[in-house]
């Protein structure tokens, strides 16, 4: 099992370090059906390191945030033999078991009895094996101070319930960890399993040489950002066809959402998004909102720091015609955020059909539609919610093929839609 | 060079796959000295994979947003040779040199000269080195609702510069991807290199083997988010002793810093921060907020949304003087935001005093003392500014020893301190 051992300098435990793994006879990862019926047939998720060769997925929980565990064991603050307490843990409201659970080729990005572990795995967990949720459910409520704003305008009316007339909202919310079925996420690149885990591992510098190493674990848990859904509403009306669904899908801009920095309209139209969510819940239907963790299109907010000031500074200023060539020049692609998988969250609250889908972007409208989720009416963000120096994204956005309510922009006025200089701050 | 290679399965390309490496006579790694006076003399960071035996780094660049880039090269979207036109991309404003930057015991989990390399490194780069910048300089204008009403109320004064009368602000705004100096993070959490490398690859599931088998490459990209600094004033009030500098820390909570949840303090104290950031830019200062990409104490926000669950179903509901108790037990350690490494964005603006420490908690000011920086006064949240349901969250964080203006709760105040139940939304 041991690829290569060595000693360990200064103050460091006296055993081997196993560099990588490989399949043996002796190792019996927990057998798991991708796709089976039930929780018992799938059999559980087994990522933590507590479970030695029993292990069945590559990585380890909380996404990104293994790390910080990892530093904790280091520095001393945590047992690395703790097992999570889970009681009470259990989710606020039921989802699920739906139809898309059963379907190996809809879900392949998250884990969909991943909320469900100390009750799907109840004797696992009872024989000592380390098996933790990758989706957690609660509720909330929210205090958007653009709601009040909403109410007072007459946009939005409380009814005590979803809306409150204190402008507040409750909701159920939705935490959802990266997941990956590697035979499945290959498919919906249209790549080979073989050639996306080796490409996995070498163009990160290295990470997990259980990617190459292991092709019988087929799950892989990715140190990235993870998902947060907000259900406005009754989940039970999603599963009624007469009811109507609204959704917007949204990628974090922590600039925007948090700072409401007037370059783009990230804010704006997650607030439009929630506006929408909210009437669709109070006109007997069901609002989501699907908060994806992917800075600056997945590229960092390094790399879009770097597009902003090259932008503002390039010859003729920050203008609609050169948008997307000036991310491609630094990033080498415009965009990695891969709608690809995007879906998975519907499919796993069992949506088929969305009646307002409240964005303009054709890549997540693509990808919903080829997953097979209808998509009845397309919303765009109404005009006075775009911030003036965010007409360049808008604008280059629409004549890029960006679904909106008018024609695309003539390529003049494309070179004439600018925004500010860095010296105008 | 090549500890295992074996034959790819379908489709994969024909070579050999390199599972780790180590060092040996015919590779040559850039030299980098840390702390060095000088960026020539310490040398660039060289993270990329197509510096091949050049790279001084273990990891990829852009944290955790590496496994899109390399999505983007197994789905064929971006060639694995490209490298970055980074023209008109250099900082919109200049930040340093500082004195802290040639103190290799000051700065160890970002690179000090990770926003100059174009200028820095431009032989190196003009060579065909594929240098990448790790910070990024930009403006920005802000549109945070809540300020309007800060300024209705009187507790605000527009100034046309760094306040408009629409209630927009102006900051400089800074993107840093974490690069961490290995001995140096080892010492600051008092562990040998070596067990914190070896500790590093173990706990998070054999993450990265050159942890341990380039004991020579000192410098380690870590797939974790980053941080985000937004300056409000004249960055240069930080370098003069007779200003006055302002400062919040806020570590992510994204159900409340975007979606207003009313469980925590987290949305209202950053308010509050940026409040005191423009008052004090306005007074002939700056003021500084720092974000950091550490969601639910950097434990994620699964096991957040767990713990939310825990905490309203115990007996006698959520209390305050069972509120750390909870998060402990689903994740064996209360906090693992290790503010020990906190303090370097500060160190890395030149900041040495803090006058008006916008935060109660202790961590983050032992961490901040700790590190050389002094802090002469500490600003609480205001009573009128915490949500009724973080009260539980207030009231047991004073009684761990947070500052706050009053006196401590006691015992019997804390257990009458109580949350929302489950089904109250």
């Amino acid at each position: 099992m041991s690829d290569d051992t060595k000693p360990v300098e200064n103050g460091a435990r006296n055993r081997h370090i196993i560099l990588t793994s490989h399949p043996t006879g002796h190792q019996k990862p927990i057998a798991l059906k991708w796709g089976a019926a039930s929780a018992k047939e799938r059999g559980p998720v087994v990522g933590t390191l507590g479970a030695g060769g029993q292990r069945n997925a590559i990585g380890a929980h909380s996404g990104s945030y293994a790390l910080y565990r990892a530093l904790a064991v280091a520095s001393g603050a945590l047992s690395p033999e703790h097992k999570p307490d889970l009681t009470n843990t259990t989710p606020a409201t039921t989802i699920g078991p739906n139809p898309q659970w059963s379907d190996p080729s809809k879900i392949v990005s998250l884990d969909p009895f991943g909320h469900t572990v100390t009750e799907s795995f109840a004797e696992h967990i009872a024989a000592g094996l380390d098996i933790r949720p990758t989706i957690a459910v609660t509720k909330a409520r929210l205090t958007v101070p653009e709601l009040l704003g909403e109410i007072s305008s007459g946009r939005l009316h409380p009814d005590g319930s979803i809306l409150l007339e204190s402008g507040e909202a409750n909701v159920t919310k939705v935490a959802i960890e990266p997941v990956w079925h590697l035979p499945g996420v290959a498919q919906r690149f249209g790549t080979a399993e073989a050639e996306l885990r080796r490409t996995l591992f070498e163009q990160t510098g290295g990470m997990f040489s259980e990617l190459v190493t292991r092709p019988d674990l087929k799950v892989f848990l990715p140190p990235i950002g993870g998902v947060t859904v907000y259900i406005f509403g009754d989940l039970a009306a999603i599963a009624d066809p007469a009811c109507h669904v609204a959704c917007r899908v949204h990628d974090e801009c922590s600039g925007s959402d948090v700072f409401g920095s007037d370059i783009c309209t990230c804010r704006p139209y997650l607030i439009h998004g929630i506006d929408g969510c909210i009437k669709q819940a109070q006109e007997n239907g069901v609002g989501i909102i699907v908060y994806n963790r992917k800075e600056g299109r997945a590229l960092g907010e390094v790399t879009k720091f770097l597009v902003y000031n090259a932008r503002k500074r390039q010859a003729g200023g920050d203008r609609a015609d050169a948008y997307f060539e000036r991310t491609e020049c630094v990033a080498g692609v415009q965009d990695v955020r891969f709608q690809e998988l995007m879906p998975d969250p519907l499919h796993w609250l069992g949506v088929t059909r969305i009646d307002r889908f409240i964005s303009m972007s054709n890549m997540k409208y693509d990808a919903m539609v080829q997953q097979g989720i209808e998509i009845v009416e397309r919303i765009a963000i109404p005009d006075d919610m775009i911030p003036e120096d965010a007409r360049v994204e808008m604008e280059a956005k629409k004549a890029a093929g960006y679904f909106s309510e008018g024609t695309a922009p003539a390529p003049e006025e494309l070179s004439d839609t600018r925004g500010r200089d860095l010296q105008d701050y």
